[in-house]
């Protein structure tokens, strides 16, 4: 991320590659891009990469942008998502971001407020 | 833009070049990027690019992403703000991202809510 920690804004072509740490302070992924919802200009999602962390079989996963905080004496996200909530996400098929019954089901299990309400 | 009409969600890699049209229907300028306010998720301006339209001497100019709306039948955005409007914009400087005092002379200027409450 190019801005400095007193920068509460970061460009979209800038976030991609931002550190996410966990709970215990480790480097837990990064982001990978955001998805952004049209009608309200909220994010909505942080598509992670994990780097085979935890054993994921995939490379990205969507965890709602809820779930981040900024962290500013790091310049970078955290979150409190564990291994086992992330193993335990909804699957989901390519048509994820518009199939609104597995956003209110992933939504639910990472236990944060809906990006569209 | 990658998407498709019936996507509501973009990605910050795609977003970037999405034309924005004027009230009158003609294209005006396209995204040059976003800026995402880090602790509230939400999108704070569009940085547009204008390519010498209407006279303006810069070729980017961050409005209120809130002066924007998604137009499904188009796949792109669509604002009220004039020439007039845009010329008589506050003027800034490189630091007008991290400008409070300017960024409330700007949302009072369009007319639009601060993304920041």
């Amino acid at each position: 991320m190019q801005t400095t920690s007193s920068n509460p804004l970061v460009s979209s072509s800038d976030v991609n590659g931002t550190a996410v740490y966990g709970a215990d302070g480790s480097e837990i992924g990064h982001i990978d891009h955001l998805m952004i919802d049209k009608k309200s200009g909220n994010v909505a999602y942080a598509v992670m990469g994990f780097g085979g962390f935890l054993g994921m079989g995939e490379d990205h996963h969507p965890v709602p942008w809820n779930a981040l905080r900024y962290d500013i004496s790091r310049d970078g996200f955290v979150t409190d998502i564990s291994a086992k909530t992330l193993q335990g996400a909804p699957e989901r098929n390519d048509d994820w971001h518009r199939d609104r019954s597995w956003e209110e089901r992933t939504f639910d299990h990472y236990g944060v407020p809906y990006y569209w309400l």
